[in-house]
């Protein structure tokens, strides 16, 4: 592996679990290979889980990190080329990521979108200009449109609770908030699905359709007591509208999970990459059963970031 | 030792700071015991001396530091059981604690008293609901209430300035400033000065009295001069108003410690637990004199932290 | 060596960089150099390149890190001895500097000029006195004058790309920016430059002469093109004027630097310290030549500060 954007980068995602899982029985069996070399984590949005994850991670392998927590406006990058820069742009990001491709081995990025262009998000552009320019593998740590760590961790959660061949019904759940946020989440979480054996039913109001390119042939539901019947695992997350682009639209039926909706699964494990507000996305009852994943998802994070990075290490697969 | 909040968490103070001592001469011979480990560092106040200090001592036993500098604002926990999380908080402290608890070992949290609501700070509503969530060991960097790796370094200081099978006058005398500031570490010391073989006389202005849950049966002295007799150590510290809960009240004398004032005294060693505001808490002259203890305190920060982390990292006492 | 601010205290630079370009080539062959010690990195600025380099270099040493990102509000340092402390300041400087002496083996600090007090910066007030504090050795990260570290760097760039015993004509550049900057970068490059075997020159618009303790004898051309005639280096920065002190003054012709105004030049390698302001500083032509050598510049950055890392740790030169 030589790049972690997508879930495309990975040649061979049932490996990739399988490495993840066996380096979660012995974390520090690799520590040679980070030896001398250095991680640097470039924050360009707020990071709490990804960081420490992907740091723990790091330590485990023996690799140094850096973590640059910089905020688009103290370090704002020129996307465009040509540019006269005598505005607000301090350094252009071809400068920002061959400097730091000069200190690190790896790159991690996070760059969220900022829903307010959509052909801007949709483009991926801070991430691609900066992978472009970069002279070393680079990573993503959540990008506009994809967080394919968190998804390679909930993939991991899945294959940890499924029998073996078989092939469960998988549920992304729409879930309300106060806040517009990105889709990310649920977009990469479709994505990886696909190369699942499982089966993605995806319900949500209307209005809240997700991007086609990454939710694919999944079933759309619009009835989510519907969708529930028979799920074995379902994700809730909260997302904006993506045709209304970055926009919260009017809700009137109640979409917070509740243990009484879930009674119609097949008794469903639960999925959240936190935070989560609770009570408002997802009930106590539910997040504190015992069907809650939430915290080995957490927990995954690190084996996630860690088979990641030990396959970019090893330039395999 | 299993968690670190107070003194009454550990089980023989005269053990733990033969062993401070004692590693303090030999600070990196146990690498081994933090090797593959890691500490996170969440600090929902700021921190200079008790972060830096902490992971000087988590380096010299060979564990990862991972530092979490939040504010109580971008990362504002929910305490509530129950509540429906549709207003400011993000995240519910009982995900953060099992969260963090899955990447670290031992978590430390600095949680000041906010000076607004006496019975929640009382209460240690955050330490306590913190630990209760966590699933790993939980060390105190300071509290609402309390600042014990302070005070068990200020216990190694005095240990090291007093004669075998002496039992030294001790002076904790509070000191003028323009904050108002917490009584953490004026608690902490007189709770932790129970346990060392000393006579402890409090002095403060009238209103100034400190919880009696922490200062016990120490004596009170209003008049300063009386309090300083004989005193072998003087502790000078700035603390609002506890019955006037958190407020600064007009003080008529002139309370900042000087070197006319500690005539006196025993030749009396002087501490601080720094910052310190001179010519204001206390005179340069006494804070660098010969007596002063001052900056052997905040080396001593690093034996009393690493010293902790070790009994913790072994189990044993 | 046992500080390092500025030229004067290396003893032989040739040698330095020899070294530097030795341990370019087996960056970890001095592990064991650092093993147990600490180095502290006190930025009262912000800070990239020189953060990340450093970091790195002190891994390369197996030397630990502890990066103190402190601006001047959060940690207000008092400069004068026996104030009363009863305003903004809130720990006295040598307080900071003593105690920080206590945790770390090695001490980096940035302290830009403020440009408002020329006085205040031509003296390296706050430099100095910490230095002055501190009891363990000082290494400046950048101060109000002088950066030494980028110098270092710059000068290693030059001897990888001069011929054996030549002695190049080096050209200091000034160039437009939208802020008013310090004159730190210019100032360290001038005073290094006539430790090296060279011919500098430098040009700039009437009104930004240097401080001619840093330009010594330097020939001063007003004329930009003709000062690039046969030069073999340019090296392009901005920097406010030190006479009008600290302020931006109206330039009429146009000083960035472009390919045109480069034909007269000896094929000159182009040197910036980053970061830069592509098409106001130097057109995106030159910095993207195969002439530019910005980026091994930010590169050496690692091993100018591994150097000077390396020879405090050994005491040596």
């Amino acid at each position: 592996m030589k790049r972690f954007f997508s879930v495309n980068d990975v040649p061979n995602l049932d490996n990739l679990i399988k490495q993840a899982r066996q380096l979660k029985q012995q974390p520090l069996a690799q520590q040679h290979l980070g030896k001398g070399k250095t991680i640097g984590l470039v924050f360009l949005n707020s990071s709490l889980r990804t960081r420490i994850s992907t740091v723990k991670a790091a330590q485990n392998l023996g690799l140094e990190s850096i973590v640059l927590n910089v905020t688009q406006d103290s370090w704002n990058w020129e996307f465009n080329d040509g540019t006269i820069m005598n505005g607000n742009t301090v350094e252009h990001i071809k400068d920002a990521a061959r400097v730091l491709s000069t200190y690190c081995d790896i790159i991690g990025i996070r760059c969220f979108a900022g829903l307010q262009d959509k052909a801007e998000d949709t483009s991926e552009k801070v991430y691609m200009l900066f992978e472009t320019y970069a002279t070393v593998p680079v990573i993503s740590l959540e990008s506009a449109t994809l967080h394919p760590l968190q998804s390679l961790a909930d993939c991991i959660s899945i294959a940890e609770h499924s029998a073996k061949n078989s092939f469960p019904k998988v549920v992304l759940s729409w879930a309300p908030h106060i806040k517009a946020l990105p889709q990310a989440v649920a977009n990469s979480f479709a994505q990886w699905m696909h190369k699942m054996p499982c089966e993605l039913v995806v319900t949500h109001p209307e209005g809240y359709e997700l991007d086609p390119k990454f939710t694919g042939n999944a079933a759309i539901e619009y009835n989510q007591q519907k969708a529930l019947e028979n799920a074995d695992f379902v994700y809730v997350k909260n997302w904006s509208s993506f045709n209304n682009y970055g926009k919260i639209l009017p809700v009137e039926e109640d979409w917070m999970l509740t243990n009484n909706k879930l009674r119609i699964s097949n008794n469903a494990k639960i999925m959240h990459c936190l935070p989560v507000r609770r009570n408002l996305e997802v009930s106590d009852e539910v997040l504190d059963s015992a069907n809650s994943l939430i915290y080995e998802q957490a927990n995954n994070r690190t084996y996630a970031a860690q088979v990641v990075l030990q396959n970019i290490l090893t330039h395999a697969t």
